[in-house]
């Protein structure tokens, strides 16, 4: 909300006050321990602001020239060096394209004079791009850009200054690290969400243990939450990502099960699948069996990765498949589809089923709880994202409707391969945008120009009514009169919701039952993954690895609580109301 | 995000885990020692999903019939009460419609058999409409409903029960409050908003202080934060909700400032001018000047009630000129306006300056930090929201286009009224909704259907490049290469953003400054609300508030800290991983 808060204009006193924060916090952090301080300016924090004409329209020795902006930054890291200097190292991290033309920040103009300004007071640049309202730039969401985009400007940046440089760039791979360092991009390497998805990185590095790189797909599923304000992150990678201190799981450490000595069933190897026998492999359960009716291991996971742009999102299978092949006591047995007799008669003490989820073919929707008349995914002119992705249905004829309920990326996706393959594309949402949730995953921009200049056209707040062929009819969601509308189709394509695969679970579960499995000495029976309901596919993995972590508790189908209690710093530790005193 | 959450089925054994965690739940609120238990069901808790079509499918014997939908609902509340029935008084809330046709809850259908189902288990009924995705039904915005709206289905309710009824319905009124109670629709009144507004309402109305009584307006910017799920709650009318226990503030009670025996002058009697006055008048300041250049008091709030359904917000002005006419202390002057000398001559050793804000009459906007060209609202056929309500200005010719850069309330407000009044109004917003914050307050909805029902044409995504008499050009925001669209008009409506009036402000600070301000007499000098930078009707108030609040302070330019700290509660005091035992 951004564009409710209208901004003040300094003046010279706010301007002292404001520097005087800086040397305050500054002199904070020190006590607290800290080795390096930053003077930042990245994301449209105010130094920068005070640097990019976007945001400084002042007429006096703080705007116009690059001097003049520049003078804010230079000055309050002066006082800041001034304040912490001989303990603490400076670092400033400055954006050095806001990919706004003339308004933004430029390298050229600004951020390079910038740096000559400033470089004898400080120890350490860190430089990337982006302003605030379009972060994805930095924080790049693979779909878009490759590892190592900000190199160009990096490397501008070390030409100019004597001090080292560093930058981050979404680096999984020591090659890529190393090809940096070595062109003279960059002097050090950073990782922000290649580190919450592994935080052992530089440590497997080290130990030259590089298949076991838990390689961020770059989903920005982590930055989701962040951007959403209230739930903690998660990370479709790293299931322990933010459970380190609540959950009290490690990384990277799993104790032995107390029940170890049992053999496990996991039926289905699709993320939640593979997390679990991965992470009860780790546990050390005596053995694990990870079947599978499908010729390899992946689930959704083997062709989502063929959305345009979703290469990377391969990821979450192959470190899994390394995992489990390491892993003497985990088994995986392909082409082999499990009856309930099968699974009752396996000889595995704990079976796991996981067998994913399915695109309603008939409609069904979280917007009306009920499927849309006509829809029927048996047609020919009818698809779902599975039949097109997996089983390679044809899409007949030219003009394609797609009806999205979900709002994250399957349906732009598709649109963007219809509409790439040369088809004319009609995107319809009940929802106010399309894909809203990649709004939280930074997404959405570089995914509204594609669309925009593919020609898909976008109809929001619209909900099907009936689907014939040759056409879909709604109505627009606010119209309380209910006229129709009708797009033009020769395919349409059901984007509604996803339902669980569960007829295996529930015959087990509703005809032979808790104790007729217990007679037969099954002594655990579990669903994960979408299975038990479709969600993301880090929660997937998060019910997967959950589940593994907890096998041995009283009642593993149930949660543990985890730890509510913040820790709050003793009173007197900071000198109270200082605030007050500036 | 419901629409990415997909539910499960659940089966007889979640039923029992969850009423289970019912029964746990009501014995742990009873040890911690609450006298009435909720079995809760309105916006869309599970129990009213049981009673729902548009929640549940079940074809056993949880649903189906409306006994079957009751089911669940009845048995937990069996269970609880058989759990701690004795102790404690066993409540019930229910939407009583949906306002969803067939699909949603219906008053006669479901909830008149169900109160009759479950009567002799229950003590008190809290009836209550909607679902949760439109809770604004039921936390009625003043925009759209009266006071009392729910009285109709809560007076059903009443007549079908031998039970004590309570409801909300956003009751400020002990006139209405009697009439609810007399004419048999209400048992009880219940306040949830009008208590945030004045905790002290029923106190106010025991004492007969009815004039005292500060009502809600009903513009649930309170709800608003609660939305966005990340910032802590505020209120329009009362500036002390949530900072009871962080910054210690008691809604009614105000110690005498220990510089009580200054003078102060307030500049600007808006809402921010107002609420200061009246709380430095409170805390016993000597005198307090309230000087306002119009003739009467309320700055914005004068002309913002006047706009459609917005009746109820001058309330904000009412009840702050009846209090300030209450207080010896505080004079309110009309018809003055003062100059910088004028202040500097004035004698009191404190000034205040809240001359408020204006919007932009040349098209300076958030989205791209600059003018846009052609903007002038000084043309007969260009007009900002005050020209339009505060001065009158015509508004020539029959196609309007109203240009939104705002997001809240003003520019939707205007596209109403005008196509109220027969103009073909086109609202032309950058964002990707128009009135996005109306999403929060729980207005978007029937905005939405209301400017459908009108006609609005509606254009997001899209910003103006150029108005010229004729028409407005602009571009589709994530088009690359910025092809132009264009909107013909007559006339042109700039709702792009607000500027602070800070003229006086600036010329005392700047030309005079603050030593000299000291040597004429003036120890404090501060601005307030809009003048120092435009922002929500709320946040203006608090700023008048805070200020008065900490007028004694070392520095009352800074807030004081605030407490951060939580409460933790002892470990120990509830039974540790008691939900594993389940
Ligand atoms: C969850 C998350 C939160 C972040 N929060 C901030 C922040 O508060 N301030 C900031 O400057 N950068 C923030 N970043 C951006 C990172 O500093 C970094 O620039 C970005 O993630 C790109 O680096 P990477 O490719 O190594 O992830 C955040 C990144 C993530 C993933
Ligand atoms: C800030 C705020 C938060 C609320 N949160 C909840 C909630 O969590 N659960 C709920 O059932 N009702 C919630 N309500 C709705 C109230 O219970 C009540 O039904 C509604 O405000 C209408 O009553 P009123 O007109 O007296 O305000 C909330 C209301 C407000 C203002
Ligand atoms: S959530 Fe996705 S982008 Fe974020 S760290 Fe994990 S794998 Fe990388
Ligand atoms: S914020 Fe508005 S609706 Fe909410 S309690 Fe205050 S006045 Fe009432």
């Amino acid at each position: 909300f951004e564009h409710l808060t209208y901004p003040i204009e300094m003046d010279k006193d706010d301007i002292r006050t404001v520097q005087g924060f800086y040397v305050d916090a500054a002199k904070r952090a020190r006590t607290a321990g800290f080795d390096i301080v930053y003077v930042y300016g990245s994301h449209s924090y105010l130094p920068q602001q005070f640097l990019t004409p976007y945001y400084n329209k002042r007429t006096d020795e703080y705007g116009g020239s690059v001097e003049n902006r520049a003078r804010f930054w230079v000055e309050t890291i002066e006082q800041v060096k001034e304040a912490v200097g001989d303990d603490c190292a400076i670092a400033v991290r400055m954006s050095t394209d806001m990919f706004m033309g003339e308004a933004g920040t430029q390298l050229e103009r600004d951020c390079l004079p910038f740096v000559e300004m400033a470089d004898e007071l400080v120890d350490v640049w860190d430089i990337n791009v982006s302003g605030i309202s379009e972060w994805g730039e930095d924080a790049t969401p693979s779909r878009f850009y490759p590892s190592g985009r900000l190199l160009p400007w990096q490397k501008r940046v070390k030409e100019v200054s004597k001090k080292p440089v560093l930058g981050v760039g979404r680096f999984t791979s020591p090659d890529l690290m190393v090809e940096a360092i070595e062109s003279g991009s960059l002097d050090i390497i950073a990782t922000c969400r290649p580190s919450i998805s592994d935080p052992f990185l530089p440590k497997k590095i080290d130990e030259g243990r590089l298949d076991d790189i838990r390689e961020c797909i770059g989903c920005n599923i982590c930055i989701s939450r962040w951007e959403i304000g209230g739930p903690p992150l998660i990370c479709t990678q790293n299931a322990t990502a933010g459970e380190e201190y609540r959950r009290g799981w490690h990384p990277e450490k799993f104790d032995p099960a107390e029940n170890a000595d049992n053999d496990v069933l996991v039926v289905g190897s699709g993320p939640a699948g593979m997390e679990c026998a991965m992470i009860l492999g780790k546990r050390e359960m005596r053995r694990v069996h990870l079947v599978e009716a499908q010729d390899d291991m992946g689930g959704i996971m083997r062709w989502i990765p063929q959305l345009p742009g979703l290469g990377e999102w391969a990821r979450v299978v192959n470190y899994r498949k390394i995992q489990i092949d390491k892993l003497k006591n985990v088994e995986f047995i392909p082409n082999k589809e499990l009856s309930a007799a099968d699974v009752q008669e396996y000889g595995a003490e704990i079976v796991v089923i996981a067998t994913g989820g399915y695109w309603a073919p008939d409609g069904q929707n979280g917007a009306t709880h009920d499927t849309i008349p006509g829809a029927d995914a048996s047609q020919p002119w009818q698809l779902t994202p599975e039949q097109i992705m997996r089983d390679g249905k044809e899409v007949p004829g030219e003009r394609v409707v797609i009806i999205d309920n979900d709002g994250y990326y399957m349906g732009v996706s598709l649109a963007e391969k219809l509409a790439s393959e040369g088809k004319k594309v009609t995107i319809v949402t009940h929802l106010g945008h399309i894909a809203p949730y990649m709004h939280f995953t930074l997404e959405a921009p570089n995914q509204h120009r594609k669309l925009y200049k593919l020609g898909v056209e976008i109809v929001t707040l619209h909900m099907p009514t009936e689907i014939a062929q040759g056409g879909v009819k709604g109505v627009h969601v606010f119209d309380e009169d209910e006229h129709a509308v009708e797009w033009a189709a020769d395919s349409v394509v059901l984007v509604t919701q996803r339902r669980s695969n569960e007829a295996l679970y529930r015959e087990l579960k509703d005809s032979t039952g808790i104790d007729g499995l217990r007679e037969q000495g099954i002594t655990g029976f579990y669903r994960i993954g979408d299975c038990e309901a479709p969600r993301l596919t880090a929660d997937c993995i998060f019910s997967g690895h959950r589940l593994a972590r907890e096998i041995d508790s009283p009642n593993p189908v149930m949660p543990l609580p985890f730890k509510r209690e913040r820790n709050v710093i003793e009173k007197g530790a900071a000198p109270e109301r200082e605030l007050a005193a500036v």
